[in-house]
C-alpha cells in the first residue's frame, strides 16, 4: 500500500513519475493561497492616520512609549524571562517557570538605572502575564504591613520582606466566607496573663482558603481574624503570623497547610488553605497602625473608620487599568487573525477567499471591543486622578468628602469593566475559529486567568450594590430638593425624549452621551421606586436585579462621559487625522452600547423603533469606516509580542508557520506512542499492517 | 512565639487555658454556622411536587430509569472507571486515565447483559464524560466507512475496527479550512498506470490539524482529500489511510504525524496533525459507497447528491440532547450550592446568615437556566423524532422532501442550544463566587470541554447563515403567494400586537408563543428587506448580523414551541401538582427570554413599555414560586455524582467537608516545599524563625 523508499538519512524519495503527477494540482492548489504575512503589510498601509502617533499618546508620551520598548527588549534577552514552551507547562512546570521569572525581576530592573525602579517592576510584570507564588507577597503582604502596621512595625518586617528572607501571603478569604468579611470566623483571643494572642480556626468553615501563595511558598501570613479582648468581640483585624519554618519550611505547631489543587487558571500560583490549632502569637503580631490592643487588653479602636477604603479604590483603579490592557490584548490577537485568515469561496476576479474580519459578524464583535479598550483606558486615568486628588486633599487637608462617591463609582467601574473584559476575552476568541481554542492562541490562558477579577476584590454583584446603594440615597436627597454631588448632576433633568438620528446628530458624542444619562436617571428612579421604604439590606436582596441594572446603568454613563472627555482633552494633541479615527470610535462605543441593551431605551420612548434601526445602521457604517484602519488601530496599543505571546496575534502576521513550528515542541511529542501505550494500546493492535490491498 | 508543646505522636497539645481562653468565642460562632446537608434535606422537603415522578418521565420511562440507576452502580464499582483525583490530573495522566475508561467499556456493557448494548455504551459514556483517544474511532471512523464505504470496504474494515486491530481518525480539518470544506488542500490525485491515488499536502496549510486520536493514538485515518482524475477536480471524498506502523506505531514513510498540544480543555484528547508527502495508496482506499473511480481513472458520482446530510442532522440532535444534559449538569451543581452557601448579615430571629440563593440576581440568573434545560431536553426528543421519521420516509418511500427543513432547522438549533449552554454554564460557575473557579467544583473542567461544541461540527456563526438562507428562501415564496412548508407555517400571520399582559396571560404559553412567532417573522422579513437582489455569498456577508439575527430568532421560536407542545403532551401522564411546576417552567421560559431581548420586541411596538415592565414584574413573581422547588427540579433531572464529579453539587450538600477531603490529594501537596524551592527559594529566606518578639 505505501511507498516507503528512503534514501540514505531517512529521507522520503518521490519518483519523478510521482512528482510529474502531483505538481499540476498543486500549482493550482497554490495559486489560491496568501501570504499572511503580506495580508498584514498590505493592511498596515491601508491605514488612514499614523499608528505610531496614538501609540504614544496611549504610552503617556515619549518618555513613557521609549522605556516600555526598552524594558521589553531587557526581557526578550534575558533568558530567565522566557515564555518558550509555557502553553505546555504542566503545574510544576509553570509554577517554577514563573517564580524564577519573579525572583529575575529586582537584577533586571537595576540593570535598567531609572529614576522609577517601582515603574520599571510594575511594566515588567505586566510584560510577565502570570501572577505566581510571590504576587500577594509583593500586592498584599508588604502593603498591608505598610498600610496598617505602626512605624515599629514596618522597620521591623518590610527589610526582611523586601530581602525576601520571608514571603508573606495575606489570609482573609475563608472556606466559608468570601466578599461578606464580616463572617469570618477565624479568631485571635487576647490572653491578657501572658500578652499574647490565640489564633484558632473553631470551625470547618473557617479554615482560610484560597490566599495566593500560601499553598506552598509562604513562611508568613497576613491573617485576618476576629479580635476578642476580654470576652468582647471587636471584628475582623490583621495579625502577622509565621506559619511555616524557615529552615525546614515544615508548617509549625499549630498550623495545618496546603495547596488547594488546580484552579481553572492562576495554577502558577499555589493558592493554599490554613487551620490553627490555638497558635499563640505575641501582642505586637497584631497590626497596629490603625486600632491597637494594649498590654491589659484595653482595646483602642481607630481614630478614623474606612482609612483603609483608599487603598481599595487604588487596587480596583488598577483592576480597570487592566480591564482595558487584557481587552487590548484579546483584541490585538484576535484582529490580527481576523485579518490574515481567509475562508469563502474564491473571489472570481483575485482568485483569492475573502478575509475573516470582512465577514461583518466579525466586525460587529471585535471594532466595539476595539472601542471600548480605548474607553476604558481613557476610565482607568480618570480613576487614577481622581485617587490621586483625594490623596493629597485627604493628606494636605484632611479632606475626605470625596470617598463616598469615589469608593461607590470604583465598585461599580470595577464590576463593569471586568464583566465587559471577561466577556470580551471569549468574544473575541471565537472570531477565530477552532484555532482560538489551543493554548498556543493565548485566549485560554488569557480567560481563565483574568476571570477571577469579576470575584475577587468584591464580587462583581455585590459591588454593583454597593454602587446601587449610593446612587439611590443620592436619588432620595434630590427628590427632596438636595442637589447632588458634582459627578452625580448628570442625573438630574435627563430629558424625556432623545435627539439621536434627527439629522447628523447619530456622531454627535455628546448627544449620544445624554442618552446614557437618561437611561441611568430612568433605572435609579425606577429600583428607588421599587425599593419604597424597605430596609436597605431587604431591598438589595429582593430587588437586587433592578439595583444591579441602576448601578451598571451609571458605570456606562460615566465610561462614556470619560470617553467623551478624553476625546476633547485629544483635540489639540494629536493630528486631525487621528482625531478622526478616534471620534468614530467614541461614537461606535456610544451607539453599540446602546444597540447591545436598546430595549432600556425603547422601553420609556426615549427612543423609538425608527431611531432604533438609524442607530444600527449607523453602527454598519461605522464599521466599514473603521475597517481600514483595523490593523493600525491594534498597533496602536503597542502591545509586544513577548506579551501578546500569541501564534495567532504575532505582529508579523505568520500565524501558520508559528502554529507548525510551536507545536512541535509539545511535550506529547518526545515519543510516537502515546501515554500507556504499552499497558493499554499495543495488546489490542493487530501486530501486523494492513490498507486496502485485498479490496 | 509559637506554641510548640506536642505529644509523643506529634499531635499537638493544647493546654487547658488556652482552650478555657478560647472556646467561649468559638461556642458563639457555632451557633451561627448552619449544616449544609440539613440545608438540602429541608429544601427537598419544601417541594410541592414528587421529585421522582419527573425524574422517570425526563428518563423516559421507568425501564429507562431503573437501567440507569442500574448502570451507574455498575460503573462505580469498577476501578477503571474512577475519576479519583481526576482534576489534578497532568495531560499524560488524563489522556491514560480517559483511555482505560474507554478501553473497559466493552466488558462492562457485556457484564450488564442488556438487550440493547449499543444503548448501555452510549450512556456509560455519558457518565465517563470526557472525550478520548478513541472517541473520533467511535464516534466517525467508524460511522464513516459504514456510511460511505461500500459493502465490501464495510465486511473489510468494521471487523477490524470492533476489535480495535486498527485504531482510526477522521482527518479533515486543516491548518488554513475548517468550516468552509471547498477550501480543503490535500490532493489525492489518481494514477492510472499503478492504479493508486497518491495522497499529498502541497503547501503548509493543507497539514491536518485537530482530528482526535491522530496526535498519538491512531494507526489508520480517514483522509478527507480533493479528488483529481485525469487532471479533474472532484472535490473532496473520502479515503482510508494507514499512517502509523502497526508494530512500532512510527508514523509510516510520507506520513508527518504529532500531537497540537494542550488546548483549553479536550485535553485527554490527543489532537494531532499530519503531513503527506505523495504517500500511495490503492484504488479501493477510496471510500466508494457513494461515488468511485474506476480501474481506467473513470469518476462515477453519487448518484443522490447530498444523501449523507442526515447524518449530519442526527450529529446536531446529539448536540442538542448534550446541550441539555450539560445545561442540567451545570444548573444542578449550582442550585445545591446555591441552597447551601451561606453569606450575609445574621438573621434577626434566626441568627443564620441568608441562603445565597435567596439573593434575587441567583434565581433571576439559575432558574431560567433551569427551565432551559427543561426546553431543551423537549427540542431534542422532537429532533430526534424528525430524524427518524425522515429515515423512515426516505427509506420506505424515497421520500426526501423533509431534508431542506430538517437541515436548516438542525443547524439553527445546534448553533441556538450550543451558545445557550456555554454561556449557562459559566453563568452558573458565577453563581457560585470563587470556589466555582476551582476544578473540585466541576465548572472549568465542563466548560473548557463543552465550549468547542460552538466552533465544530460546523461553526455557529455559519451555521445560522445556513439556517437564515431557507428562511429567507421560504419568506420570498410566500411573499409570492407559495404556502410555506408547515414547520415555517407560523411565519405566516403574525400579529401585530401582543395579547400578552392583558388580564391573566402572562401564563399563557401560548400567547407567549405567539410573540416569538411574530418576534421571528418581523426579523427574518427585515433581513430579507436588507438583502434585496444581492447574490447570497455577497448578502450573507455584509448583512451578516441580521441574517443570524433572524435565525436565532426563528430557533428560539422553535425552542419554545417544542417546550409548549411537550407540556400539551405531558398533561395526561403527570400529577396535577407535578404539572403545576412544568407549566411555570414553560412561562418562565418564554418570559426570560423575551426580557433579555426586550428590544426587538418593543421596537415595533408588538409590546410596549409597560407591558415590557409587567412581564419583568411576572418574572420575579414567577422566580418566588419556583423558589421552594429549586432542590427538586434539579433532583428530577437524575444526575448522579459520579456523573457530576461536583464538591460544590453532590446530592448530600456536603460542600465544605468534600472540598477540604479532596484537596489533600492535590499532586503539590506531596512535599511541603514547591516547585524548585531547593534552587530557587531557599538560598533567598532567612534561616532563622522570625516572628515580632522583638516589637
Amino acid at each position: 500500500m505505501l511507498d516507503d523508499s528512503r534514501d540514505g538519512r531517512g529521507h522520503r524519495v518521490v519518483d519523478a513519475h510521482t512528482r510529474a503527477l502531483v505538481e499540476p494540482s498543486s500549482d493550482v492548489i497554490a495559486a489560491s493561497t496568501s501570504d499572511p504575512k503580506e495580508d498584514l503589510r498590505l493592511e498596515r498601509a491601508r491605514a488612514s492616520f499614523n499608528s505610531r502617533e496614538l501609540e504614544v499618546l496611549l504610552a503617556g508620551g515619549k518618555d513613557n512609549y521609549k522605556l516600555r520598548q526598552r524594558i521589553a527588549s531587557v526581557m526578550t534577552t534575558n533568558e530567565a524571562f522566557s515564555k518558550r514552551g509555557k502553553y505546555f507547562d504542566e503545574r510544576d512546570e509553570l509554577y517554577e517557570r514563573t517564580l524564577r521569572m519573579y525572583l529575575a525581576l529586582p537584577s533586571a530592573v537595576a540593570s535598567m538605572n531609572e529614576k522609577e525602579p517601582i515603574a520599571v517592576a510594575r511594566i515588567m510584570r505586566e510584560l510577565i502575564d502570570e501572577p505566581g507564588g510571590l504576587d500577594l507577597h509583593l500586592g498584599m503582604f508588604i502593603p498591608t504591613i505598610q498600610g496598617q502596621g505602626d512605624e515599629e512595625q514596618r522597620k521591623y518586617w518590610i527589610p526582611k520582606c523586601v530581602k525576601l528572607e520571608c514571603v508573606g501571603t495575606y489570609a482573609q478569604t475563608e472556606l466559608g466566607h468570601g466578599t461578606y468579611l464580616r463572617g469570618l470566623e477565624t479568631t485571635a483571643t487576647y490572653d491578657e496573663e501572658r500578652e499574647e494572642f490565640v489564633v484558632h480556626s473553631p470551625t470547618l468553615t473557617s479554615t482560610k482558603w484560597w490566599p495566593g501563595g500560601l499553598g506552598k511558598t509562604s513562611t508568613h501570613a497576613v491573617v485576618m481574624a476576629r479580635l476578642f479582648t476580654k470576652g468582647v468581640d471587636h471584628g475582623v483585624h490583621p495579625f502577622v503570623v509565621q506559619i511555616r519554618d524557615n529552615k525546614t519550611h515544615e508548617p509549625l505547631p499549630g498550623c495545618t497547610i496546603g495547596d488547594i489543587g488546580n484552579k481553572m487558571g492562576y495554577n502558577a500560583v499555589d493558592n493554599g488553605f490554613l487551620r490553627f490549632d490555638h497558635v499563640r502569637v505575641q501582642r505586637r503580631a497584631m497590626l497596629m497602625g490603625h486600632s491597637k490592643v494594649e498590654r491589659d487588653g484595653t482595646y483602642v479602636p481607630a481614630p478614623v473608620a474606612k482609612v483603609s477604603y483608599g487603598t481599595m479604590v487604588f487596587i480596583r483603579s488598577d483592576i480597570v487599568m487592566n480591564a482595558a490592557l487584557y481587552m487590548k490584548k484579546a483584541v490585538t490577537i484576535a484582529i490580527r487573525y481576523n485579518l490574515v485568515r481567509r475562508q469563502s469561496n474564491a473571489d472570481e476576479v483575485t482568485g483569492m477567499e475573502c478575509q475573516v474580519i470582512d465577514y461583518q459578524h466579525s466586525q460587529r464583535t471585535l471594532f466595539p471591543i476595539l472601542a471600548k479598550a480605548f474607553a476604558f483606558h481613557c476610565t482607568s486615568d480618570y480613576m487614577r486622578r481622581m485617587y490621586f486628588e483625594f490623596q493629597r486633599d485627604s493628606r494636605e487637608k484632611k479632606d475626605f468628602s470625596a470617598l463616598p462617591e469615589l469608593h461607590a463609582t470604583s465598585s461599580g467601574l470595577k464590576a463593569y469593566c471586568s464583566w465587559a473584559t471577561k466577556d470580551a476575552i471569549e468574544a473575541c476568541r471565537l472570531t477565530c475559529g477552532g484555532h482560538g481554542y489551543m493554548n498556543l492562541a493565548g485566549f485560554g490562558t488569557t480567560l481563565a486567568t483574568y476571570a477571577p477579577n469579576v470575584t475577587y476584590e468584591g464580587d462583581n454583584n455585590v459591588l454593583c450594590l454597593q454602587t446601587a446603594r449610593y446612587l439611590l440615597k443620592a436619588h432620595r436627597k434630590m427628590l427632596n430638593g438636595q442637589p447632588p454631588v458634582d459627578a452625580l448632576r448628570y442625573l438630574d433633568g435627563a430629558s424625556s425624549r432623545s435627539a439621536l438620528a434627527l439629522g447628523a446628530s447619530l456622531r454627535d458624542e455628546k448627544a449620544i452621551l445624554d442618552a446614557y444619562a437618561h437611561r441611568a436617571w430612568r433605572l435609579v428612579t425606577e429600583a428607588s421606586k421599587v425599593t419604597g421604604d424597605l430596609s436597605p439590606d431587604e431591598a438589595m436582596r429582593v430587588h437586587m436585579v433592578q439595583w444591579i441594572g441602576a448601578a451598571k446603568a451609571h458605570c456606562a454613563f460615566v465610561v462614556m462621559y470619560n470617553f467623551v472627555l478624553a476625546y476633547d482633552e485629544t483635540r489639540s494633541r494629536v493630528s486631525a487625522e487621528t482625531l478622526n479615527v478616534l471620534h468614530r470610535l467614541v461614537c461606535l462605543h456610544g451607539l453599540c452600547g446602546m444597540d447591545d441593551t436598546m430595549g432600556e431605551f425603547l422601553e420609556d420612548g426615549h427612543i423609538d423603533g425608527e431611531q432604533a434601526a438609524e442607530i444600527r445602521q449607523e453602527i454598519f457604517k461605522l464599521l466599514s469606516e473603521i475597517r481600514p484602519d483595523a490593523a493600525a488601530l491594534v498597533d496602536s496599543f503597542g502591545l509586544h509580542d513577548y506579551f501578546l505571546n500569541s501564534a495567532l496575534g504575532a505582529k508579523d502576521g505568520d500565524v501558520y508557520r508559528r502554529l507548525y513550528e510551536e507545536v512541535q515542541a509539545a511535550p506529547f511529542n518526545r515519543k510516537h506512542t502515546p501515554p500507556g501505550y504499552t499497558e493499554l494500546l499495543q495488546p489490542k493492535l493487530s501486530r501486523g499492517n494492513f490498507g486496502v490491498s485485498k479490496l
